[in-house]
Parts: C-alpha cells; structure tokens; sequence
C-alpha cells in the first residue's frame, strides 16, 4: 500500500500554493507587519498544510479612511485597527479546516502582534491547481510528466 | 408557512458579506474617497441584500500610470480617472441582482463623487460561505449549532 | 461549417475582460512598471485572446518587507524583486490556453522589464460572465437583447 498512499499523496502536495494579501493600518512599525505576516503564514502552514517554503504575501498599509471596517456587525465589536486577510488557495480543504485556520490565525496575531480576535477578518477564495505559476513559467502543480523539469 | 420562510431565509441573512475592494486615482481629497465607498456600500445595501452594517472596505489610491484602463472598449469611452471595483461575496445572487447591483453603483457614484458612469468598472467574485470569517476566528456564517456564541 | 464556427466563437468575444493586478517592488522607475504592465497585457493578448482595447489594470508598488517571496519554493530559487500578477477573468480558458499565458508572460517579462522568470509569479481567478461591469452600469457580457445598447 505504501507506494499507492505516495501516490495519492503527491499531487496534494502540490497544491497549496496560497497567495496571501493582508492590509493593515499604517503607522505600525516594521514589526508590527513582520509579527502579523508571519502570523498569518504559520496559520497556514499548521492548519492547511502549507509547506513552510511556499510563502507569498503582500502586505499593503492603509491610512484612516481607506480601510473601513463597520464598527459592529452580528455581535462583534471591531476596533480602529483590523487586519483583512484575503488568501487565495486551490480547492479542497474542507469546512472544519477552515474553521481551523480562522481559530489558528486569530490566535497567532493576539500572541505575537497583538491584534484583538475580533479585528482578524478573513476571506478564502478558492480556485483551481492549474490556476498557479510560481515561475519559470510553468502551470507546477498541473504538469504533464512530459513537462517535469530534468 | 411563515415558520418554513423564516427557516429558508435566515441562513441567507449570513452569507452576504462582501469584502469590497475599490481603487481610485490619487489626488483627489478624502470627500472624494468617503462617497465613492459610501456609494459603493450603499448600492449593495439596496440591490444585493448587504445589511447596512456589514461593511468592509479597503479603498487604494493609484498614481496615474499605476491604474491603467483602457481608453475606449466595446464603445465606451473611459476616461483619465475611473474606479475600478471588485468585490468577492458568497455564490447565490441572480444574474438580475448583479445588473440591478451594477446599474445603481453607476448611478451613485456619478450622484455623490462625480464619477462618470462609463468610468465605473465593476467585478464580481463569488466564494462560499465557509470561506468567511469577519472576527473573533469563527466561521460565522459555518457555524455548528454547537460553536454558536452563547 | 465556417458559420457555425463564428457563431460558436462569438459569444466568447464577449468574455474575454479580465481585472489585472500586478504588484511590484518599489524603488524602480516607471519604465519598469509600465514594460511589466505591457508585458502582462501582451501576453494576455497573444495567448487568451483577449482584445487589445480590453485593458485594465492596477500596479502597486511594495517596499521590502511588504513583499513576501519564499527564497526558494521547490526547486525555484526567488530573487530580491518578484513580480506577482494576480488575474480575475472569465471561465472557459484550457489548461494549455494558460499553460501558454505562463510560458509568455514570462518570455515577455524577461525582454521587456529583465524580469528573471523564476521571478513572475501568477494566480488566476475565474468568474462567470455576468460578474462584470465595464461601465455605464450594464453587464456588458450578460446582455438580454432588449438590453443592447442602440
């Protein structure tokens, strides 16, 4: 069985390629954004399965009245400072790894860049293995063995 | 019958949030961007069922030469200062909600920022409603009777 | 058959609008980001047939620390200055149509920006028809012939 669970399992490896793109205030410090890009890339990589090394993200800042953010909705109180996470992923995690990854994302940024839970909001957008090129252009997780660099 | 729409509609009620994304030319002052997003927030509270106070926004500002758009497609003629609009929502409206969507945000922001309609470029992407999460690290609108908040 | 063909391919005229986002690194001169732009827009062009008046785009620029590229991700290594291209266009392209985009942009890139290719990294995001506006308020590739513009 050992050769069939390998294979199974390979394709999935390579499909976790996410593309991370996180708005904060401006005015924080570099670390401020180092604490919560990295936050949110562990996240990642502890609920999702994303390898360590596949790590894009673009971090844009925003001044007062350009991130809007209601100051309440269904029950949650926003502060003046929310991080929107938008991460587009392939297809294929399932509802309880979501939840997982909101659970683990929201911890991390109180722990290391103290962002209060109520001000982590987040936004999955799913597509599909061929959607990706991470250079030398190549479709890598949707390669014909044919394509398959020597 | 009351019970059974009220049961049918409710779960909808949780799965409007749209994370809007404008951008506008830079140089204009904040008047300009408060009643772009306003008129934005406004047109989908009136045409795609958004409640009122599910608003998040992240508005940039582009230097000319950063926002290209194209100076005439299709017969409409665009000009030197268009808003570029993308909003992701969960999957399920009606292609007759998104053009009443499209006609009124045209209609507000040539209203309250000036903005002429042909300058008003719109996109919409569709996710599912697992793929939210707007505070405190819980799928809202995925919640088990059981995560729901006391 | 030549009739049936161009009434096969005209509907997809119609779907062809794409939203491009390109983020680069800052600190490069606007020749940079306008050969990136082009490039991106030509390769759009020549591979997915998109029409050459179908152009909208937005270039951000990110200073070090805001943009996040893994050094090495299975078997690439990344530069200093990565370009990220983020396109939301229509459904229907084959996985060989952006196979081809992939291989282009990155060709293009090279030439025209000396972008290395390890370095463009690029994310799809597909949508329906009618998930578009390009102004005037009307879905323009959603139309009901009653709808059409005189």
């Amino acid at each position: 069985m050992e050769p069939r669970l390998f294979v199974a399992s390979f394709p999935c490896y390579g499909r976790k390629m996410p593309l991370q793109r996180i708005s904060v205030v401006s005015g924080r410090d570099v670390a401020y954004r180092l604490a919560v890009a990295e936050g949110v890339h562990r996240a990642l990589v502890e609920t999702l399965g994303v390898p360590q090394d596949d790590r894009f993200q673009i971090v844009t800042e925003h001044a007062a009245g350009s991130l809007f953010c209601t100051p309440s909705y269904m029950g949650i109180a926003h502060g003046r400072a929310p991080v929107f996470i938008q991460i587009t992923l392939s297809r294929g995690r399932t509802v309880a790894q979501k939840k997982a990854f909101y659970a683990k994302v929201a911890d991390l940024l109180l722990e290391t860049a103290r962002v209060p839970r109520a001000d982590v909001v987040v936004n999955l957008v799913e597509v599909e293995k061929e959607d990706w090129s991470f250079g030398d252009g190549l479709a890598q997780y949707a390669l014909e063995p044919t394509e398959k660099p020597a």
